[in-house]
């Protein structure tokens, strides 16, 4: 699969973050030449958090995490991967596979079971043998090195056409905080889904429920409002861990929450930018609701509309298909109070077509590669951001063309 | 645009339902060399029920007809259906074309304005001329005749590769009785969308309350239970009008109702099986679920699932992303209840796939032109059915690749 269009030129530069080690190997389950497996393992007084799909068909590393995320890791925490096979829906079978791999992490680390989290991506519904995954442990653990992230966003790849990192350095009270980030998501070809993992880590001092907060809070306005089809994974995981080495405690650090929230739309952005056979990176702006629901809703239906992403796909200024997509929504609208535009561009208002509108403007707008699509909805104040991408024929050659 | 593979050999037949007159006519507004409006005329005493899209930016012609369809039609009424421009979209400008349409054809018709509905399909957002319109009136009313269905299904279709009508003649206390209908959707070819427009006429003696609570409950059953692409038209409209002239009151007939849901039904499957670009008409059958709500939301969460869509295009069975469609519903579920079968192939069972099932098993069923994919959860007693096809290349050539 060739790299995204919309992919950046390069992998971000991503140096170390103190208390955090990665490593990487090849185990040959599923993919040959590469690695895919990655282990992280975070120092003793590092806490973590984390956020999860909410399909009620999760995935068996997906229920462990869970249960794990809320206890406390006084001794450090391990986080392992492994790409090529979900662990979804097999079953009990799945639920000992995670037990087996944690459990020699745990003797090979010396950490206790629960201080260690696993993440599985790759197809779903065939069974994992831990048989495939144990023999790796005792490498990783000896070749840990702090220089990683590059090579760990390898290695949690499936079919992302390219790696996805970034790392943001902040001053909080005059002293550095670095915060680092992979993710992998959502290029995807049969049988698997678009899976998205997310792996966060800082040297910030916080207490566990705050970073929770933050992670939550800001996970609704970056992960949660990007889509690229609209079909859930069974897998999705976001892991934060601070470990603390900063000295620096940034719990009521706006600017720390500033940097964390411009890093985790910058992932999120990534994985757009990854979306199966996109060529165009839409932003939709939706204002002038009367409640923050209606007007997630209203871009909801937007960013989620085949006909909306296909005339996108087309460079097919196709307001129409914008009215129809609000009008589906269920969010309260008046069709004479409407106002759309592509970027700086009016398109419609009061019910109609805009007076300086043409068709030619619209067009030529369409054919770049970044869009911006605002609606106004003219009726309150609340307001809401998503990201999509198009729906081109290769979505379709990659998710139906390929025999699994 | 080539005949879907899906349609039916040839159009039913469908012999006159008494009362009602029928004439079709070219006004050449967007298309050339075919009728592109239809005039439907029923006699005194016919009654009237619709339903109509819920979109918040529904069309002129959607208002005008929720308005009217709750007040007696004591003297008759009229239809009058014109393809190729919705006027949707169209602002204030917009109701005052329906308004002139409507005028016209009391004038012509000797019906009040209020007895006059109209339906437009087409291009959104272009305004529609009245002017186009009203000079064909005269000749559409000197020109009706008993036996025109099938021109009349013609002359409504938009881009649907093939006219759709059924009819059912059923015995009500010894007397026959007649049921007719045309529709048009869901092939579309951008700027336009998917509009479904429905038209239901009978000679039997029915209440307006009882005819209106019948055409809500099939609907529900029927039109609402199919979908091509989750996309929701500002034009959907079902008209059902009973003429009386058989003399025979279905208030309370269980033959009349069942053999209106099944017309109902045989077009509703008509439409789906003109879906843009489809080669698989699919029925998803849930059961087992806590409520009919969530059984429900589960088979909608499969029937609109792009990833499930296109694994069908690719004749792949790929139960893993039915449970991925399980698990994003927001329905309540459970991994070790869930059974899934293709057909009468048992394919998932007990959280992980069936010791008897193979892929290749799979993969033969997949070949057949006519799918069943059941769900059951497991965990209740309500269930749901609905009807989608596949998500093939050739949707994304209809929607993207022609400009508006």
């Amino acid at each position: 699969m060739d790299r995204s269009p919309l992919a950046p030129k390069r992998f971000a530069t991503i140096p170390p973050v103190a208390g955090v080690s990665l490593a990487t190997a090849a185990t040959g389950l599923k993919y040959k030449g590469r690695d895919d497996v990655l282990l992280a393992l975070c120092a003793p007084e590092s806490i973590v958090a984390g956020v999860f799909t909410t399909s009620s068909t999760r995935s068996a590393p997906v229920l462990d995490c869970q249960e794990k995320v809320t206890k406390d890791t006084p001794d450090g925490l391990a986080i392992f991967v492994n790409a090529g096979n979900a662990n979804a829906f097999t079953g009990a079978r799945g639920d000992g596979t995670v037990e087996a791999i944690t459990r020699n992490i745990a003797q090979t680390t010396g950490l206790s079971e629960q201080a260690v989290f696993t993440a599985s991506t790759g197809v779903i519904g065939e069974p994992l043998d831990p048989a495939h995954i144990t023999p790796h442990i005792q490498t990783l653990f000896g070749s840990r090195h702090n220089n990683g992230f590059e090579a760990a966003a390898e290695a949690i790849r499936t079919t992302d056409t390219f790696a996805k990192g970034a790392s943001r350095d902040v001053m909080v009270d005059g002293k550095p905080v670095r915060i680092a980030g992979i993710a992998k998501g959502s290029g995807m070809i049969a049988p698997d889904m678009a899976t998205m993992l997310v792996f966060l880590f800082t040297d910030a001092l916080l207490p566990k429920a705050a970073a929770q907060s933050k992670i939550s809070t800001i996970n609704a306005r970056s992960f949660n409002c990007i889509t690229v089809d609209s079909d859930t994974s069974t897998s999705d995981t976001l892991l934060f861990v601070a470990t603390g080495q900063s000295g620096q405690n940034c719990e009521a650090s706006e600017s720390f929450d500033a940097a964390l929230e411009d890093l985790m739309l910058d992932l999120a952005h990534q994985v757009v930018r990854d979306g199966e056979g996109a060529t165009k990176f839409v932003e939709v702006n939706v204002s002038g609701a009367t409640s923050p629901e209606d007007a997630r809703r209203v871009a909801g239906a937007i960013a989620n509309s085949p006909l909306v992403k296909t005339a996108i796909a087309g460079e097919d200024p196709n307001w129409g298909r914008i009215v129809m997509a609000v009008g589906k929504s269920g969010a309260q609208a008046d069709r004479d109070k409407l106002t759309i535009s592509f970027g700086d561009i009016l398109v419609a208002e009061n019910g109609w077509v805009s007076p300086n509108y043409s068709e030619e403007i619209g067009s030529n707008y369409m054919k770049a590669q970044e869009l911006t699509i605002n609606v106004d909805l003219g009726l309150g104040s609340s307001a809401a951001r998503m990201w999509t991408c198009d729906l081109t024929h290769q979505y379709i050659t990659i998710n139906a063309d390929y025999r699994s």
